[in-house]
């Protein structure tokens, strides 16, 4: 390695410690620490194939998977006799994964997803290959039910398959899976599928004392959830759960790892697994309560001070996003603020500090 | 946490560890120490879209996989005015994008592949719900090419979407471009995308001397090239090459990170690049040309002292992959060898010494 290559490397190091402190656009937490696990790093891990099955690869990490897969299966009450997941990539492959297993189960269904889903959800339908229809959204950020009610009751004939939002990704507006039943049930519809992104909302929302409720016992039969958004990891990593006997249509055996190919990659990240179960064993159901409460606290903080100061904000209940107008490009770009239209936003993640949200504000103001 | 997960993750370091020093059945190099590396994993890097546009997200690695890539691409003698690529979760995810992109030219295309292919690619041609026809393989593991012939004028009407494999799974069997083109040429087929599979052959014949041609120069528009296995990495990656007039056809402008969403996964681990880099920066052409030289000296040694004892091995030219009868169940065990009907083989990685293939056989013959 050259000494320019050094000082390149020297300095990249440098300006992602100091980028740090400006970011607060993003639903990415940065207060973690994991060196405990970085030696861990020496070896080649690979949960290749079905986390539940083991293999001949030898170096894996499925026992830490399928801890942190139970326990994100028990917190949205899936059945215990009848789920199966996977740490995976990230939430697009969580939701890719679940929007599949809808195609197997209904080739000829038809997914119904709203405007502010988040945009890598199109292109997995578009690689899917399915049909599909565009929901409009309420100014909130929610899906428009009525909408929903009138292209379901056009198509009637082909099986609905419903990719809901707990948590879109600008307003964090949390679609009801109550409502989208009812419309549903008003229709007489027979078989539907539904599929919940739940990225940022499957690690806020079981904390939050009286939240919407979208588990697997409100009729949802799998759910993507983020593990670098709340949790944090210095990799992005997700957690798909869906039900096992969905599951088995989908996958063949594969007698090279002589495991299960049941996931949407082969190889597969033996790393950010451990990170999971070491941040759940870290803090545990209270301690991440505890986080979230101050994640809600601080977004109501932002809110209401925006408007003293005249910035028009709002957000949705149970949200831990501030809307408000978009500022000029100049405060969009420093502190990485993510932007649509005429809108931005702040989503008050662990590191987002009062005394961070005052500064936004007084360079809002500026 | 509690003194018994302590104790789990204390076990588990220590089983690793001990688990490498039997580990010759995979492609995947063990000899690597990327500790100097480990201090950026306090950020939580995302390369989310497109490594050659900036965005907001302002906590990424781009710098330094444009570099892997663009080293990648010429390696393989991409136009350097047309190339395009990034840094994937591994090789299943970068065939997958040769695929998505191949159905996006030639919507009416039929994917053509050796039974010899991985089991991976079935699953992604099953997920992209491409017209796919599976071809004979060779005693050897290549493509039988008389069989892609009768099965392409059996489908003259259709584009053919050619998926080569530059080392097969099992065999390391090398698919010919030149006897594919062959093939093409003498049907006169006017229109044909090429895609290949060059999980470790991407890292070893540019090394080799007088090794069969499979770059961009022969007609050969997008490959996937494993990074975890000849280079080595504790977490599985990989690159995945194109054209770049190609890739305009599948990507769309997202505002929400002011980049382009030209990959198959949105948010992207931003750590593997920076190892990929690393490693390159590190070796060099020629540290590499070194290291493969042995690989395949001890591939060769690996055949002749087997053969030496009465095991009928034998391996591919150009080859590091030494296939030979499957050995009992207890001996797959402990060298987790991977296995297929009735062969087994070992992969001479950089770790896998004249000593451990010694040991290998003595246990074999014992």
């Amino acid at each position: 390695m050259t000494s320019e290559d050094k000082k390149k490397l020297k300095q990249f190091k440098k300006s992602i410690e100091e980028e740090k402190k400006t970011f607060i656009g993003y639903p990415v937490n940065c207060d973690f620490n994991y060196s405990e696990l970085f030696d861990i790093l020496s070896t080649p891990l690979n949960n290749v194939g079905d986390p539940f099955q083991s293999g001949y690869y030898g170096l894996d990490s499925r026992e830490f998977e399928k801890e942190v897969v139970k326990w994100f299966a028990e917190l949205n009450n899936a059945p215990m006799d009848n789920f199966w997941g996977y740490v995976t990539n990230g939430g697009t492959e969580g939701n890719m994964y679940g929007l599949y297993l809808a195609r197997e189960l209904y080739p000829k269904g038809v997914v119904y997803y709203s405007q502010d889903t988040h945009y890598s959800v199109s292109k997995n339908i578009r690689m899917l290959n399915m049909e599909h229809v565009m929901i409009k959204s309420r100014h909130n950020g929610e899906m428009d039910y009525q909408d929903l009610n009138d292209m379901i009751s056009t198509w009637r004939s082909a099986p609905p398959i419903i990719f809901a939002n707990v948590g879109t990704t600008m307003k964090e507006g949390f679609d009801s899976i109550s409502e989208i039943k009812k419309v549903l049930k008003s229709l007489a519809i027979p078989e539907y599928y539904i599929h919940v992104d739940a990225a940022l909302g499957g690690m806020t929302l079981p904390f939050i004392d009286n939240a919407p409720s979208y588990d697997f016992t409100t009729g949802v039969q799998s759910m993507s959830i983020s593990g670098h958004k709340m949790i944090g990891s210095p990799i992005p990593c997700g957690i798909v759960l869906a039900l096992k006997s969905n599951v088995g249509r989908v996958a063949r055996a594969i007698e090279y790892v002589g495991s299960l190919d049941s996931t949407v990659t082969g190889s597969r990240n033996g790393f950010t697994p451990i990170l999971l179960w070491y941040a759940i064993k870290k803090y545990g159901f209270n301690g991440f309560k505890k986080i979230i409460r101050g994640c809600v606290r601080n977004a109501e903080y932002c809110v209401r001070e925006m408007n003293k100061n005249d910035i028009n904000a709002w957000k949705n209940d149970f949200a831990i996003t501030a809307v408000f107008p978009r500022p000029d490009e100049k405060i969009v770009k420093k502190w990485k603020l993510a932007v649509q239209d005429d809108i931005a936003h702040i989503i008050c993640m662990p590191h987002v500090s009062k005394s961070v949200i005052n500064e936004v504000i007084k360079d809002i103001k500026a």
